[in-house]
């Protein structure tokens, strides 16, 4: 699983594996009891009120193996979501080639991670848990969406980052909505580099356009 | 309730009642008995398999008061749901000043209807109901969507309107999403005229611009 995420960073329990006290570091079982705990205390505590230490004593593992194998919580949070990519990479090296084009290389990374099924499944049961649930959506405010806006904060020398990120934010979650969560024809068929054609330049003008009326 | 509506039609049933078979037709009962047989109809079996004549038996009255007191079944169809406005009527409206600036008339009206706590509780509802439903997403697609749909396609005259205007309900829904929903900040407190300001352009280009790249 990990080994798939686009600028995946979690760790591998297969290599390296120190033997410490409690469950065996290492196997698969204390790597699911570890993801098991954590997902159940982000969604009860929430971000916030989420330790690496409650996790690792509700997983019965020391919490240094937490750190070691998976690192840090915003690591945890990732891994335990099973989102397919890891925006403090991702964003990063889309903003690589500076904010010319970037509308259009954030809609091709963009689709090209919703276009894959298997990559759909997680942020869709992330996306419906945020809607319907007030906690998950505070989760998803402070979790998710506060690591990918502090990344384009970091990469991204632009003046009201925040709102122009929240905007290419409700373009791409929009589309995601549209195209592959109610499939409405002809969007959900049009091919993607249509697709990335027509929101590009959305994109685009969110990051570095002028935003108010002329 | 329906006084409230945009562009609202549906049925005053404090007027002009005239006596039927079965409930007392005008009645607030009879109002509601009909609405929870539309819901449930529309929930469990969609919307194309849902009819006028199966809701009038399951709420004990005539089919024809149904029609008398609600309209079609696209009447009934917006009534329970709540929506609080028809897109039959806010649409062509809308579209009367022609396609010049109808990117930012659309978006006025859309921040407009949002930005008000007691419009936004029926349609928070319908969309979470559609993302963790996949009859509900079907209903939405085939009810809703169709509306708003077929009432774009008869107005404008523009090509691919079909496309286009799932590009601009990509945008809308997303805003959604993130300003009323999830409510990111600064998003959620920025003024309803710099919202409209930043999408208006978007929906524009998605209506009458140029959609692939040049």
């Amino acid at each position: 699983m990990a080994a798939d995420r686009v600028g995946a960073t979690g760790g591998d329990l297969t290599s390296d594996a120190k033997p410490r006290a409690g469950r065996r570091p290492g196997s698969p079982d204390t790597r699911a009891a570890v993801l098991d705990a954590a997902k159940a205390s982000f969604a009860d505590k929430g971000f916030d009120r989420t330790t690496i230490r409650g996790i690792a004593t509700a997983a019965g593992v020391d919490a240094a193996l937490i750190h070691h194998y998976f690192g840090s919580k915003d690591d945890l949070f990732l891994a335990a979501l099973e989102i397919p990519f890891d925006p403090r990479q991702v964003i990063p090296e889309l903003a690589r080639g500076g904010v010319d084009g970037l509308g259009t290389r954030i809609a091709e990374t963009f689709v090209g991670l919703w276009d894959v099924e298997a990559n759909r499944q997680p942020m869709i049961a992330m996306f419906r848990t945020a809607m319907t649930n007030d906690d998950a959506a505070t989760l998803l405010r402070n979790g998710m969406a506060r690591l990918v806006l502090d990344t384009i904060a970091q990469v991204l020398d632009v003046p009201d980052i925040a709102v122009r990120a929240q905007l290419v934010a409700s373009q791409l979650l929009g589309l995601a909505l549209t195209r592959y969560l109610l499939r409405l024809e002809p969007l959900a068929s049009l091919p993607a580099a249509e697709v990335v054609a027509a929101i590009g330049p959305t994109l685009q003008r969110y990051l570095d356009g002028p935003l108010t009326a002329s």
